[in-house]
């Protein structure tokens, strides 16, 4: 596809450039690029105003039209995540460990960046600016290709940053926009080998498993999480209840809420019906196993196919385990390697816990939802990674590198 | 493919057993796989000769057939192996940074086995113990495909890596070692995502770019080295010299010997001469710009191909540059982003050199050749990454594993 070899060619040359480029020209460029879109606030939403009337005029409403809108509000959004970008320390450059061998030479891991990372998400446009701003503070080239349906509010926030990026004297494909929205344009950056280092799906589950499927550049997969509380016999029932109560209802549709909830069998008569009560009075569908449901009259009896739903939803898989060994096997048979929390005050069981469960993040007595870039004080996050290579659980400006090794010598020979 | 599928669930259970196996047993089961080795040195060898009477009834001879012919020193070399693995430190359970946050959560990167690891692999059959030792050390289980050449020696090997595992009191499902050495079970093993957590290929060019191209489970891709020592206008001549032939010729077979000599202007007239003066002895064939050409009889001219060409064999492309920047412009036209060298001692030079040069190993008045795991300090290596994502250069037993966040709360929620 004409388009992508061409913007590919601009965005490894501008990779170069962004390779050798240091901190404070990167931070002028984000500052500028905030300004500019605050500038060009009318600009943008006018722009935006057009995807958003052919959006009503196909029948979109709810929250995938409340994601494709802009407001001046959301707009000094994206200005202030370009500027808090630029506060966050640069990690190009930075020497990991540096080693004399034997024979003299000096070998240390020098932190880089990718190159150029591809992008490919859905239909919000605040993805658009936020998505530039990790990449060129990381040094890295992007390549953005957006949902149909925003093309027109990105085009015009990809405008806008062209033209502070090349004012601030960087080459304005830094920063690219796919203008092919079109199915094939999407496959096309699946196989651009040649020119991507790295890409990155953002959104549905669909989308990510497709990316994940087809493409040959590599991927960092992110998103699905099927999460677990499990409450072990030795829990405080005020945590458990706490915790259980704000990973489900706290915000149910990111992928940090818990999904189902795992109960030790020495405590569930005791502990279930406080927790039914809570959870009921946040409005929560309960599914219970058939011990579960014996216990909990607000509960229906849950399917199989529950302990594999991410609902999204007000909607809680509940059941009883004979052991925290037991707990530890369905999170294994059915979680997604995302968030997973125990809640026990037995020192052994918790270590045992964190050992033994093979998971993005790992919680002893805390809610699922800390999974986030600011909450664990990355500053920012691109996506929270589930799978195992490179990078896994959120990633920030760190996970958006790479590193090379450099080598001083002094006439060295083997 | 069930074959495949049966496997890889094995194998599923045998990476959560490893996961939870202490240092001490790993290098015991290690120890013990050594030692059955030797003792079925002669088991091994009658496999082997199966494979070596097929491979010359086809007519294989040659560095192929060496290759693939075991001997008993080769079994002891594989076994030595084993045994110095064994001695490495274990990566696992390392704590890599661990910080309090505001609201009091402590949270720690902590490093964990990757789970289960692809091997497809051609004729060399010692790859198959090597492969296991790294693997298992590292806690993950493996999955190994080698080529059909190799097949009745594979199968060997992993029998008695298999009986010495389970007699150590591992699943002997550690590894396992796929019989079915069609094309489909490669095509089939690339998309084995539900079981296989990262693939390595091993091998030629040829297998590793069917595998990048075609895998959807995450490759580390390694190998294709077109690599450069280019000698700057204030090198010393000397250390020039003597790195350019160990580059060259030390061992022109592999990866990390040099392709390309790129030459200051300023310097040819007087440094060429000798260089090819020392280049001749040592019966290198020397391509060269017409720069080049007019300095050194022995040169023949070179073609545009030449730049590009891995030639793993006594010839080396010469080329004169106007500068430092055309030499670092050359390097990222034509290179593969393995190994690179400046001779200079310009010390602004040097340290421009290292920062620009996007490569996996950069080198400032050394060889080349010390792209190696051993070389660098790592006690063993799986091979050397050419990609950015997750590792870069050699791969130690660190490279072989991921990581895990493991939160420590008292009941924080958000």
């Amino acid at each position: 596809m004409q388009e992508l070899e061409i913007k590919g060619k601009k965005a490894k040359q501008a990779a170069r450039f962004l390779n050798n480029a240091d901190a404070s020209a990167k931070n002028a460029v984000l500052t500028n690029s905030a300004k500019a879109l605050l500038l060009q606030t009318d600009f943008i939403l006018s722009e935006n105003k057009k995807d958003l009337d052919s959006a009503e005029e196909n029948g979109v409403k709810g929250a995938l039209l409340d994601r494709l809108r802009l407001t001046s509000d959301r707009i000094e959004g994206m200005a202030k995540g370009l500027q808090q970008i630029a506060l966050l320390e640069d990690p190009i450059g930075e020497v990991l460990s540096m080693k004399t061998r034997p024979n003299g030479l000096i070998i240390g891991k020098m932190r880089v960046p990718m190159g150029v990372i591809g992008i490919i998400y859905e239909a919000r446009p605040n993805v658009t600016a936020d998505a530039f701003g990790l990449c060129l503070k990381s040094g890295n080239a992007t390549i953005l290709r957006g949902g149909k349906e925003a093309i027109n509010s990105n085009k015009a926030i990809v405008k806008v940053l062209q033209k502070a990026v090349a004012e601030s004297g960087f080459p304005e494909s830094c920063v690219q926009l796919v203008e092919d929205t079109s199915r094939e344009s999407a496959v096309a950056m699946m196989k651009l080998n040649d020119y991507l280092d790295l890409l990155i799906p953002r959104g549905g589950a669909g989308l990510i498993q497709t990316v994940v499927k087809n493409s040959s550049v590599p991927v960092i997969e992110t998103g699905v999480g099927n999460c677990h509380v499990f409450v072990d016999k030795e829990a405080d029932f005020d945590k458990a209840i706490a915790i259980t109560l704000n990973a489900k209802t706290q915000r149910p549709g990111v992928c940090n809420a818990a999904e189902t909830l795992l109960v030790h069998k020495d405590i569930a008569k005791e502990f279930l019906p406080k927790m039914a009560e809570e959870l009921a009075k946040k409005n929560v569908e309960m599914r219970g196993c058939p011990a579960v449901c014996s216990l909990v009259p607000q509960a229906i009896e849950a399917t199989n196919e529950d302990w594999d739903t991410e609902y999204l939803d007000f909607i809680l898989a509940m059941k009883v385990v004979d052991s925290a060994s037991d707990a530890i096997e369905h999170i294994h048979q059915h979680g997604t390697m995302h968030s997973e929390a125990i809640i026990t005050e037995n020192y052994t069981t918790a270590q045992r816990f964190l050992k033994e469960v093979d998971a993005a993040a790992v919680y002893v007595n805390a809610s699922t939802r800390f999974t986030d870039g600011e909450e664990f004080g990355f500053g920012a996050e691109i996506g929270i990674s589930t799978q195992k290579l490179h990078a896994r659980g959120p990633m920030g400006l760190v996970e958006m590198t790479s590193t090379k090794y450099i080598i001083y010598g002094n006439g060295q020979v083997r």
